[in-house]
């Protein structure tokens, strides 16, 4: 599948870890030790779906005896009362795992919805939304992942991955196009190479050292439309700078190939999700 | 301090080497080794400061010689322009940590000043509002941080720290007394009880069962008074139930002691603070 | 089942990880690679069984095709040269498992027996015997589980599921009454508070200060029975300090609640236990 | 020093998360931040030192502006109210270790005091004490070090160290000759071969393979005293067996060269050690 | 520096606990815990030297009080008999510490000493020598690191840096522009898109999906060149199969701007590197 | 088996997320998530095969539905064309595995082969081959064991496995006896103790102290052969210093019964080894 369950397997032991202590004394004390239950994970609010192979793994590294149905895939459109999987299986297991496996859940889902909807603003317009490194520390892989779910781009993952030549470094160099011909001089022909800029001055120089993707940060609209048409197709455009669902079309409509947001993944709202449990034979 | 730093050391060293990946293709192509450079941290947007000891340690760990100055405590209140601190040291180290400084600092004061603005709504109650399990996978023990530094109360760590009987726990046992009499059997003395409730017949249950917390759960606020008055001193008494600003203040008229609520951590917007360079000597 | 294998399976790699090195010399060189054999778990000497769970762990992790069948449940009482499980699978397998599988379930019963001991010699008392954090460094989920497979009940996890305010706050605070307030200011309301109190004075003070446990440390016999009158049911009564088998009936007549005592946990002995094995087809 | 601190961090490592939770909850409330202690460890029964280098580290890892200073080495006799270390440093860091450095001392200290009363047995014989794998499960490189400060020599660290070969190896290969042939053929020659034998025939077999080491395995006394005749310096002797301080020296009568005992580290007595603290100024 | 120590501790830390194992036997029974002594570290071969900062790592987490003076910097021309660093401490930690240092610093000069080589035979071309991802399992970021000291390029780090579409990829999508059309549907645009190529027809492919780089994968010469005037300045040119340092330059004269060789990294020679031991007072 | 999984398995789960990054962008954006595949692993070079358990471990951790079955043992002598497994499950998995298992297969074959070509010259002497410590760090239990199933036999693991006099410990003893009775008095009766001498007196010393093996270090090949003829039969001995496949025979010739070589491990070459996928129903 798209999320690589290996790789984000420390993360979610971590998380059980961390929130189990010791045992759970409450469910230890009440639960008879054979009983079995049923739950059903109902979705209580309107949005896109995201992280079931997370809750799938859950309860694999908890108890591999619960089983997961998943009624829903992937970045499915849900809405209020929707049951979007059912759980099986030991009952102690199951009330355990709830809360760990919602607060992945309802965190992912709440991301993929607002990307989804920024998403959905730009759908007549040739660009797309992206993310920034603004990502809840640990949990990148697979915030990056529900942004994906969401309909949007990554932007890079980590400092390895791509150039990004920002003010502090343009400032160093003595301009961009120092600063692009050192960068030219160390790294591999793999690696793209983005530059910041806040002027039309410095949007020629990017184009002038031909560099890969132009940024055009916080720029007035108007500026962000004389730099659409400088360019051309001579670099990809990427937008940043504060925009959100109240701004994000009058930028689309400068022609920008990109808008980046880092607030799809600093500042989202977890989606409402809860697990109702029954019982089995006790 | 308050925040014991050997606690969240595996956290940040696992943040940095999710941002590094291999290293910062852009800084060392750019930035000479020897070049020293200050930056100030500054905060762009009104709130609570919080996880100022986080930004040293991710200098600390990713270079010992970059010193931190904090010009702000934990809990200062911030306004926009604010300087809060001063980063100086090799260039390349205080580049290369910046983006991870700032996403704990970014989130920990969000949620401390989302916890604020609820504390402040309740300063002329006797009621103090807590937080849940409801936190980021990885990162309760700094998120449950900034609640307090927020002026919130910390609700249970994990699933060992205390007793919290649900509607399943409940339905289990054949009744709140049954259940509260199944964990006296199995828990130590030093573990509080608490019980969930959603009628005024299980708090009387729960108040015969002699339990040390009574959760009034998404209780219409006329029976949440009545539950108040039922209860007395006879237990704690917490209102849980999808509370925020807005109702506050009408769940705090009845006279719970606690309000609990999950959108602390995870539906929190990150404060906007930046980090601003200068060079020295190049 | 109550002992969360999930949780402690990071406990079990690093005990077969520091026992085997390299790999097994000496079954490798022998045992032919296909050669299947039976074992079984002998007790050799009377006591309480705890740690089966971990046997069972131990094996699972080092090789999966290892069967192992328990006949004899956690905190069953078992008598020299009684069976209590049956190993089978690979030879090699079961060899290199046999230590470190012994190491665990004859420490574990080890502090199930004397903790029956103690819990026996309470049987007709309203009193329990309790564990305290002077535990194995590493070990602590294991052990404080083998003291409830005993019959005892669990003190405090760790530094953060409840208070204990010793000598030395009080010192600092200025006496009991100001250290409970300053933890009333901070504290959750999940949290107990609990005070260690050293004359009738200090219960008093205690009392007055409404904490939850009142911790009678290495009282004389006489003055811990004055203090239970004064306390009545105004707080749980917990009796500390070096009491042990030749001590625990007489304290327990005092009327306290609780005993608890270190030595369950850093000063066990190890039941006695061996595998026998038997080889099938070589 | 012999104690290799690099080895030995990540059990301390461990054993502070494993105390400390989430923080501490009782001494962060009561005791200022800035408020600065002495602490004196002093030993409460005669015994043998051992572990005041992981005392130190305890302190280092939480927090090194703790100093120790040690006034007493390791495997100095010492008794009843002796002070062995100083602590000085913030009174919260010196309260939050205590227990953790407590464990690991008392446990120590426990080993290399009943070591040194069975090595003192044996000081007019040619006869060395020695431990065994039946060490506590993660604590091992600690245990072997507490036996060598104790005056006990270490008998091998794991599986692959040296070739050990028992009943069950023996019982498979058709003999003592086979075992140590195949043996020969798959180790290098930096490796020792032991073998177990019960009975003098097997004594004969073993020296007449040629290995390096001969165990006589719970033999009563007569036949361990031909066994001894038998070899005469052909190969090193080990007695081992259930041998305890009221048997030891009968054992060592027998001409023995080693006496290996399980229990040095698996039923040991921590030693009576406890820290008093005093606050500065406040 | 370039080679950024945080990120490689986890690796040197797992090589000291490798090389230790329990304590170093000899060292500890032989040199006395104060004696000091001073190292030298001699080169005994030419080459290029690569991994000193490695050593010094080794060092300080062994033993932070040993000091390690860098004569010699990191790609150097050294030749046999110079001294490259001298190291001087606890002669004890010196020794224990040897090995590992020298295994570090051997590997990676000779990565450095073949890289340095073949991008010798590049001088007088308009084309670089690059990495693969055929590097030792855990060590990826150091031995690319040495291959930029040796004056290589490093192709991308991981599968998820850039993308490489083979002809695996390509057969399953009917097609080099159906393949290269699915990824940009999903990737970002900091992302470079590569196709590996073994004819001139999918060459002519490649240019028409407009990639960023063609691989001419094995091609003969002949084609290679035709290859290269087809794509002009249309993409990047890299040439790959089994080019060593006997074939680089003709393959060079063809034109293409990358040539990557797997044998950097999988089939280089350790430089001959040693250390040597003086001792102050004993 | 021989190589125990269970030790290996960090080693592996590093190598896949150090290979995989975040996600295989190539093959997640062009292989359908359902597609199954077949592969088959060719050797493309004359050698002696190591490493098929780790290719199979690396698909049961990646993907456990990928099946790997095995058409060569371990240490088999494969030719150019051989197929050696068949791998088949879904695609994608097959895809993303392939560089991590084929970089461990190369290397482990590559030392195999080299330990074989090497054990082949001492057919006719009673002679063996082993290795050293100069292991690739991280790596050293599986190179270890491609030294075993390429014919050699292994000297010590780690520094605590036996002892190694070197002339550093020897200067600092002042002599080869001091240095021999200083170990005798610390280390454990398993532990064989080895000297590294440089001349016959050396040797007259190592023999007087009673050693257990006699290393013969850079001698030249006469003093080497008086060196065997002193000895005799009173210790092992074993010939050290830059042998390689020209010298190897005339070293043997000398008598010596061990010929340690450091170039096993530190600068073999990989063998040349791929796969090759087809595709299933698409």
């Amino acid at each position: 599948m798209e999320l690589n369950l290996f790789m984000i397997k420390p993360i979610v032991e971590q998380a059980l870890k961390e929130d189990i202590g010791y045992y759970d004394l409450t469910t230890v004390s009440i639960i008879p030790e054979k009983m079995r239950a049923k739950a059903v994970i109902k979705v209580k609010q309107q949005g896109i779906l995201a992280g079931m192979p997370v809750v799938k793994l859950v309860y694999q590294l908890l108890d591999p005896t619960v089983t997961v149905n998943l009624l829903q895939g992937e970045g499915a459109e849900v809405s209020a009362g929707m049951t979007v999987a059912e759980v099986s299986g030991p009952a102690r297991s199951i009330l355990t795992g709830e809360r760990v496996a919602l607060n992945f859940l309802q965190r992912l889902s709440g991301i993929a919805t607002k990307t989804r909807a920024m998403a959905d603003s730009l759908q007549y317009f040739n660009c797309h939304i992206t993310d920034t490194r603004k990502t809840t520390p640990g949990l990148r892989i697979l915030e990056k992942y529900a942004v994906r779910i969401g309909g949007g781009r990554n932007h890079r993952f980590d400092l390895a991955d791509s150039v990004l030549i920002k003010d502090n470094h343009i400032e160093v160099s003595g301009g961009i196009k120092n600063a692009v011909s050192k960068v030219r001089r160390n790294i591999g022909h793999t690696i793209k190479i983005e530059v910041e800029t806040t002027s039309l001055e410095q949007v020629t120089d990017a184009l002038e050292a031909g560099v890969d993707i132009i940024m055009l940060d916080n720029m007035p609209l108007e500026m962000m439309s004389e730099a659409v048409s400088l360019i051309g197709d001579k670099a990809l455009i990427e937008a940043s700078g504060n925009i959100d669902e109240t701004t994000i079309v009058e930028v689309a409509r400068t022609g920008v190939h990109y808008i980046s947001s880092g607030s799809l993944t600093h500042s989202y709202k977890s989606l409402d999700i809860s697990m109702d449990i029954s019982y089995g034979d006790k």
